[in-house]
């Protein structure tokens, strides 16, 4: 008995088959067959590849350093005046144009701007609450010398005197000459890599000297403001009053099956705030900043500044693939299923549209029918006995083997 | 000889099946590729979205600007004071409540807390190399006058006189008015779409005077303080007098075979520090800053600030889909293949469990055993040959041709 | 006819099989069977955990604090003097050593460096435009007192005097006792699970007095800045006066499906700059920034400070599994589907290596060619009928009846 379970455990099954030896659905098998084939071997595995593992999110680390000199308010602006925040994030700031209210202590003084005038205290009533205006709105009136007229304008609360961001102020155009150097060490944790963004091959010298250019010297970590408003196309002159924010994209693209030194970063430049270019709001960007100051008897006071600037974001990007047995094997039983699956389409033809297709279902089908069995049930006991004795209860058909050989044991 | 492999090659296999005219196992059969149909056509094709290749990873850019107005130590605060750092950027702290140190000189004075409380100098020994305290403990027990009296405490050796951050002091509860506008563009770098987070067709006052509500204005992006603190279920009083660390989820999830202006933003809202909560350290949000002032003689001095702020996080995710040949055909090969593996549930109820089972086996294993091969090999080596002839080396079973068709040739 | 459908719909196919009685091809199938079995098993689920949906993407916020005191050109410095930014964010520079330039006033002065030292005005032509400079070189030769000597330095306009950046700082070695304290809390949007990086067992003093160990305590959010050196295998002296970019990994690697208290963090050091160490640029990480003053009459004045820095960049990375049916459907189906590719490399040697080859053969594969469909054409119209009436037009094959079962209906 227990014999008997083991030779039925190691008994191989296998499909019947019927062979069609019949030029046109020969030809058509087999051309489908190449159909498939190939468009995983060329499609899936050499174009998408599919054998590999991929990791899409990346560890940066991001340095930055600008260099440059320009002219602001007729003093001579440098690294630690125009650039914020001042320790070379990823992120930073190149100051453009600076409007400056300077000796602001806190107290009461008229509002500025047009908005704001009054002729009793009561035109005032209604702009308290508001929070675009330089302080807390008073609710009086107050007389205020606005160029050489005498006007009136709400009274407010607050540093004053009130910040007057109506004057033209020459942008600082010098930023055109700038140079931004950018360092950046990325490392794919799922394959604990690491590279940084210079070629290994590269001098000090070489560095130090060297611009980056999109053909010429593409891995060239210095990066010339001009440049990067030629690649995004932005206008100087609009970009420098209004502010603005440019992305610098980091992308890394490594094919982690290949020498390590392959996998270099790709720079891109875009225009961040582009997506609202249809909103005619926010074109430009700026942020105000204060310095602060004491008097000799120690009174606080500040020298306001509301800065337009051109804001650097430098972001990484990093996806890296390498060789692994779950995606290959995957896509590997996905191609040979499909292969599989081609049998389907000459399946159809053969047993349809072709002459003799009655014939070919002949050969492959073959019938049983309940009302079969029941006869044979009924009249020939003997010979079901003897199929039992010589077949049992326990052959699994290859694709399946796993789920029908428990019902053998 | 060349010729026959070329007819071999071009021959078509297929399987021979049985086909069972019984109702019950047919209904069975139906009935089971319905549910693995419905399955993979409900839940993997048209929930999971299972067609489509997604991304996860965004480039993302976020530009922030507060404004609002604030009382705090008399003084009133505009955008330049409370908003820390003041660039706007995706991260940034309101201060709601300062501890103000003023007129600290380099120099050596007594620490001001209880702790370092003294009678002699060794009682001071003991803090020597303390980093909670205000300065450099020194090893020396001064008198020192706190309040009326005059106690012992131990010298430290620093920015004097030390810091007192016991008082109390009124939070800038006005910050409930505040309203932070939020500039945020997106990027997919698989599919190459960039987005803001402001609808097209807002015009530029629509943007200006809306104010973000979950269901009657969800796309615009200005945010009222107190609502935010509304969302996460926060006690104005509490955060800002502790400080605290709320996000803000900028939500992307775009399904790109839709129209682009589908593509759109959700906002949700969170008490960063919630999982803190269970330990009780760290409830709030606290640093310092000094502001630094110079004597006319040239000596430096500085104002310690020791602000509670809400910090607020931009935080932005995003995922993008959209059709793909691969992950479709993969899913639609597994569906396939999985339809298939329901004839191994109806192989089982068919040969198992119907009346007639023994029959159905019969018709559909055929079998060969060592034996009679070894039979027919001894005495019939004429049949042997003309099966040569006949059928030749080369037939290979529809789903496995790749891998048998090479030995065919 | 309706009916006729009716009953052809629910017929059931399944493949004819043969049933191999071999002993060698019987174990080889179950041998090969067994090892695609462990692999899927072993591997691919059990390793791999091909059962659970994952997420790489982590949405992440970071708190920093640090404390400890350092002395600095005879200055005891705090947290307030050396931290940049001071409002705790996750990437910070600690000041190691900083190049004070006090009391810079706008205007024209020489250069300070040999490398801009003249005889003639000419001498300087070459230098202007230069962005390395401390201002914009005007062209002008100066005598200028370089220690006791006068020599010839081209003039430069902007802050004066000139930076002499080649002093000898003794550096702020205390930064080796310095404590750094991160409280970090992530999010995984695909399972909405929030964890903070404390234990939730850990009590308020636990966390205060503790320090973290891989081993001993390994889940302290405390850090020594000595300790960090050391795991990054890095040397003080230099590192402090060179300034350098410090990694601190939080990676969380969380499986969903066990009791969410098992999913913490570890914590990993690296020195960022490693990548560019092959290239003899930019080892460390210096920055300037200035202080603003103004004296009693208004002028402007600044105190410039060249501050090397050691800079920590918090990086949070994180990957949560979950089980999930997609996953494990397509694997499980994939597993399923390359068991019955087994039978493929059995087919080989059964129809080939085997003794008996050919008999097996014959069993396996029945032969139908155009030419004895031509004969059964011509010569039996009446089997033909006889067909028809038998079998019909609508048999499908198992596991493709999804598309052969249109063609029934």
């Amino acid at each position: 008995m227990m014999w008997g379970c083991v030779t039925d455990f190691f008994t191989y099954e296998t499909t019947k088959s019927v062979v069609v030896k019949s030029w046109s659905v020969g030809i058509i098998n087999r051309v489908v067959q190449l159909v498939i084939i190939s468009y995983f071997v060329g499609w899936v595995f050499i174009h998408e590849k599919a054998y590999q593992v991929t990791e899409n999110s990346v560890e940066s680390s991001v340095m930055t350093k600008v260099k440059g000199f320009g002219y602001q308010n007729n003093y001579v602006m440098d690294v630690a005046d125009y650039v914020i925040p001042q320790q070379g994030a990823g992120i930073f700031c190149i100051l453009t144009k600076v409007i400056i209210t300077e000796n602001q202590f806190q107290g009461t003084c008229p509002e500025y701007s047009k908005k704001y005038s009054c002729v009793q205290d009561k035109d005032c009533l209604q702009h308290i609450g508001n929070i675009l205006s330089n302080g807390v709105i008073t609710g009086v009136c107050l007389n205020s010398t606005i160029g050489n007229e005498t006007e009136g304008r709400c009274e407010s609360e607050g540093w004053c005197p009130a910040e007057n961001d109506n004057v033209e102020v020459k942008p600082m155009l010098n930023v055109i000459n700038f140079t931004i150097f950018i360092k950046n060490s990325v490392r794919f944790p799922l394959f604990d890599v690491t590279r940084g963004n210079f070629l290994s091959t590269m001098s000090r010298d070489e560095i130090r000297k060297c611009n980056y250019h999109p053909v010429d010297s593409p891995f060239c970590p210095i990066f010339n403001v001009g440049d990067i408003l030629n690649y995004t196309n932005q206008d100087l002159e609009t970009l420098a009053n209004k502010g603005g924010e440019i992305g610098i994209n980091v992308q890394w693209k490594c094919n982690l099956d290949y020498d390590i030194e392959n996998c270099v970063p790709r720079y891109s430049f875009t225009r961040l705030d582009k997506p609202f270019e249809k909103n005619a709001i926010s074109n430009g960007y700026n942020f105000r900043f204060a310095k602060y100051y004491m008097t000799e008897n120690g009174t606080e006071f500040r020298t306001l500044h509301k800065a337009y600037a051109i804001r650097f974001d430098v972001m990484v990007t990093g996806k890296a693939g390498k060789f692994d047995t779950i995606p290959t094997l995957i896509n590997l039983v996905a191609a040979f299923t499909s292969v599989g699956l081609g049998t389907v389409l000459c399946d159809i033809i053969l047993l349809n549209c072709l002459k003799g297709a009655e014939q070919y279902k002949a050969k492959k089908f073959e019938e049983v029918s309940d009302a079969q069995i029941e006869a044979s049930l009924a009249h020939s006991p003997v010979s079901q006995l003897s199929l039992k004795g010589g077949i049992k209860s326990s052959y699994d058909s290859g694709a399946i083997s796993l789920a029908t050989s428990d019902q053998a044991m």
